[in-house]
């Protein structure tokens, strides 16, 4: 059974917009949150709660703080898009008491732990960007900074994006889902994972070792992922190599794919490395895999 | 709905008893190995193909041997058990091929990786035995050794286990289920699941970060799964904790059991630790969690 899903684009942000700073996450260090922030204030207006920088073990606070400050900016009418501080882990926590169906049309930014938001966001049809987080944003270079501007305010396709490999050859077109492995497969099974029906799948992921990669690309294949969705994008595995081995990450992601058999390349500019160029999930795209090129057959919001 | 299942035990074990050993999972060093083969046969007659030491990548052995090794194991009327030779990764690769249905009457044993196949044989309403893989079982002291002979061998309930904490007191009785937390919470949303409905739910783990923990513990809460079972055992977290930090893996773990707000208790001799006592999943056990008392209430094979 296939269900339709109608796809909400946000609003387009204009320069000098406002836009909330949240952290539904882990707890972050001041310096580099202020070198992304002082990247936003050059185009709009990032506010936050003061309280942003709290720290309750491994989280941004408790779940009331973070759950609060979270809920707050998606019903935030005024602001234009919210950018989350940091990801780590922390924001599934959060799911079940966020008032996601009530959310303002503004554009959800982040990725990586933030993955947990955009899967629960597009179940209900929401278009989110997959975005550096603020502690990432100030490392990366002015190009991919313009990428995302011009994503979020224009409601034209953005340029196509090229990876390195091809895995296996083919082409396809879908609706692009996903984005850190990790935390994309710990929603399988609830209500916050995304459409897969028809999908093209993003994946990257951080610090994980290669049989644990497999662990987790075998989860989606026992869920019955691969035969729902058309195609697989792979961004960045970042420090994903096992010490004093003879393979390496791509060796054992190239097999597991080539086991799906779904077209499917890697390599792209997205994730956790020095390129994170931002992509509109939710929206149209096709894989042409052979070139290892993604193309964006839409805008991320709305005209 | 509540599926009512019908368990299945395996026949009893008698000494001089053939018994398979198989490694559907991670490559493993033949010394630690041939310990664990030595308790085996001072009470049975331990067999195993000569490609066990295969090795390939993180597995012992490429998918087809370790599949075909399992199938045949599972499939031999002969074998009155099967050992697994170390857990690891790799198990769940193998998951749809196996002739699981089909399996003869024999005492699948196993725990860590095997997780995987204990979900997979409990799906299908089989009593298993979460014990001690080969590599483990030859550093278990003779208690353990003889617990496990008396599990398989006789079709009284075994001795009760005590744990340490109490992390929410109260009791529960239901079928025992679950193993590993992360090869457990890898079966979500698969047809490998064990039937949850009015289980008491065995979780344990080695060498996970507390935020580790906290995933995939929120992953089994967003899943709906603590709105089906009744009780939490806590077994052996062994290495989970994060280093300089000022909180441990069981203060992590003690709030998230609070939260969700069933009997749980804690420090159960299972799992990773210096002492993994044998417990047959798939059978009706007691847990008072004030006494942090785990109480079987049948034995493990027919009589």
């Amino acid at each position: 059974m296939k269900r339709h899903v109608r796809w909400l684009k946000p609003l387009p942000l204009r320069p000098r917009d406002t836009v909330q700073v949240v952290a539904p996450a882990s707890s972050f260090d001041p310096p580099g949150f202020d070198v992304g922030l002082a990247v936003l204030r050059e185009r709009y207006n990032p506010v936050h709660r003061p309280d942003i920088f709290a720290s309750h073990r491994y989280l941004a606070g408790d779940d009331t703080r973070r759950g609060e400050e979270l809920a707050r900016a998606l019903l935030d009418r005024e602001a234009r898009a919210i950018f989350c501080a940091r990801g780590g882990y922390g924001a599934a926590r959060l799911l079940p008491d966020l008032p996601l169906a009530d959310a303002a049309p503004s554009a959800f930014c982040g990725f990586s732990d933030l993955t947990s938001v955009h899967g629960a966001l597009q179940a209900l049809g929401r278009v989110t960007i997959h975005a550096p987080v603020l502690t990432q944003l100030g490392k990366q270079p002015p190009e991919v900074h313009e990428y995302l501007f011009r994503l979020l305010e224009s409601p034209e396709a953005p340029p196509p994006l090229t990876g390195s490999d091809t895995y296996v050859p083919g082409m396809a077109e879908g609706t692009l889902v996903g984005g850190n492995l990790s935390v994309l497969t710990r929603l399988i099974g609830t209500p916050y994972m995304p459409p897969l029906d028809g999908a093209v799948l993003l994946l990257e992921d951080v610090t994980e070792r290669p049989y644990r990669l497999d662990r987790m690309w075998t989860h989606l294949r026992l869920a019955g992922v691969f035969s729902r969705v058309r195609g697989i994008v792979l961004g960045d595995f970042t420090s994903c190599e096992e010490r004093n081995a003879d393979y390496t990450s791509a060796d054992v992601l190239r097999e597991l794919a080539r086991d799906v058999g779904l077209p499917c390349a890697a390599g792209f500019p997205i994730g956790h490395g020095a390129l994170n160029y931002p992509v509109a999930l939710g929206t149209q795209v096709r894989l042409e895999a052979d070139a290892a090129r993604l193309t964006f057959l839409e805008g991320a919001v709305r005209a």
